[in-house]
């Protein structure tokens, strides 16, 4: 019937078919979804249909504000993705900042463990990218690290003073490789978010940007239940005031020494923003830091844009996100923290 | 007669015809020039015809050797970009590597000498995009500086020891900024080049990734005639090897003070690469380096990306290229010289 019908058009029917056929195959081979790197609504592009295009970036028209929805501000979410959590990627799924406004990065590592992640993290984000329009980003980068990290270890293993050095190196190593590859000429926010954060307020992007701060860090506790009774506790202790006792021990280190916070043999008398945590305090009350932790943390990209990154050796005998805290703080930024303002760590 | 022919023609043939247009129109709104980004040929793109791609980099899939052309090795070229001299210009279009491996990458500051730059630098670029496909290059940044720089001075007021701390770390933030919001996942190496080098061999880039260095600087020279002879003479002091008059000086400065090189002022008896030059000397003879200039200067993309920037504050008493070097350093990256390679910058 169909051909029949076909055999009978005339040829002016025939060939307006052909062209909205065409049209329509246009219309599918012209790539109208979003540029492999990202949209960038600020950039001004001018292209002949031949050659490569010009674009200029306006960093000055580039706003970072208390209001970022409102000014469609870009926000880069990072994460250095060993494991893969469900709690994790369930908890970024629902983050409630405009989803076309937010572009994913991972770097995963070369290790077995590595391999799993990765194979979860690419199966969630084929969900999402090809699911309902409004839960889609604007952009996902997958990067492969392309050097050995220390071998996955036990939270013990972990957290031992003498393993930190080495693996703090790699994950600032991890956090700039990461950071420097995807960073991009329209990014207003950079959000530091550990694949092990897996339980943080909806509105976190829009809560921590509204401080307008040039970094600003949550405070990250955990979930357990003794005895039946569930509670929380402080989890990360890199976010803290300096305390005349660092400095000084600071002082008396050889160039390549670094202080941590945590360790009994290393008592720093630092004041750490985990143990400020008040039950019902203002989750805005906002204090100065000298150092801070890296679970959660939202950075003004123009901080890493000027240069402060994750420093893989000591500096100023910090690392990594405390490093990077004095970097910013060396390039006239302080870093704040809201101490009632509580993420979630996993508990393994 | 074509009319007569068209009206003569059977509905296959003007079916035929419209399929040939369309095909025509299809190739012209299809972009097959590069994406703005760059050309990613070490990338695995997945996407859907709906969803935006998700796209994997493996960062040890990414070369960087001494025979970067027959590995089609990416260079990013950066320029601080504050005059436009036809010479640098020149310069640059005549780089023998395949400009199809090479993205551009500029940022220029908010004044009115910054304005003048950008006009004709726009003009130039339009130029070469849309000249003959061989001379264009994969992909054109603009960046216009978000911060003041201090006021533009004459050679003499630039070089005075006061004003160098505060237009080196405006400089440090510029290059940061630069080199940050350009550099991509599939970027090999990046090529500093300042803006007013007006004359290098045009096989700059394969000459210094042939020595296969994290880190690896020409000798930078001026022209001038004297008495009616042609003479060149040394220009870039930051290219040095350390010495122990230097260090002790480091050893007793403030948090914040800096050495620079140059200045009778502070003589600090380190050994330049600029008196190393010697005529008819072996261009290849290689020279470790504790200190670089950033006139011209090859940096694998890797080490950048593990977090050696610019330091726009003192490090190790180091500002600039020369505390990059010293980051370099840290990150276990040993930057060399090469005597004997000259290229050549302006003469005011």
């Amino acid at each position: 019937m169909a051909a029949r019908s076909l055999r009978r058009a005339n040829p002016i029917t025939l060939v307006l078919s052909l062209v909205l056929f065409l049209g329509f195959l246009i219309f599918l081979l012209t790539p109208s979804h979003a540029p492999p790197s990202s949209p960038k609504p600020k950039a001004r592009t001018s292209s002949s249909s031949s050659a490569p295009p010009v674009i200029h970036y306006y960093l000055n028209n580039l706003t970072t504000s208390s209001t970022p929805i409102e000014n469609r501000e870009q926000v880069l979410l990072l994460t250095p993705l060993a494991r893969f959590y469900d709690a994790y990627w369930a908890n970024l799924l629902k983050l409630d900042y405009p989803h076309d406004l937010i572009e994913l990065g991972f770097i995963v590592p070369k290790t077995r463990d590595g391999n799993t992640a990765l194979a979860k993290l690419e199966d969630a984000v084929r969900r999402v990218q090809t699911g309902a329009k409004k839960n889609r980003f604007a952009g996902v980068t997958i990067i492969r690290q392309d050097f050995d990290t220390p071998v996955p270890q036990s939270e013990k293993e972990r957290h031992a003073l003498s393993a930190q050095k080495a693996r703090r190196a790699a994950m600032s190593r991890a956090r700039n490789s990461l950071l420097y590859t995807t960073l991009g000429p329209a990014t207003a926010w950079v959000l530091w978010l550990d694949a092990d954060i897996v339980e943080t307020p909806h509105t976190l992007i829009q809560d921590l940007a509204r401080h307008d701060r040039a970094v600003i860090v949550p405070n990250c506790f955990q979930r357990y239940v003794e005895k039946g009774i569930k509670k929380i506790r402080p989890y990360d202790f890199n976010s803290w005031h300096d305390s005349e006792a660092a400095l000084k021990m600071a002082a008396k280190m050889g160039a390549d020494e670094i202080i941590l916070e945590g360790y009994e043999e290393m008592a720093t008398w630092r004041s750490l923003m985990a143990f400020e945590w008040a039950e019902g305090g203002d989750p805005h009350m906002e204090t100065a830091l000298d150092g801070v932790g890296g679970t959660a943390l939202l950075v003004k990209a123009e901080v890493h844009r000027d240069g402060a990154m994750f420093p893989p050796f000591a500096f100023y005998h910090l690392i990594e996100t405390e490093g990077f805290a004095k970097m910013a703080r060396r390039l006239g930024h302080q870093p704040y923290g809201l101490p009632n303002y509580l993420v979630y760590h996993y508990n393994e």
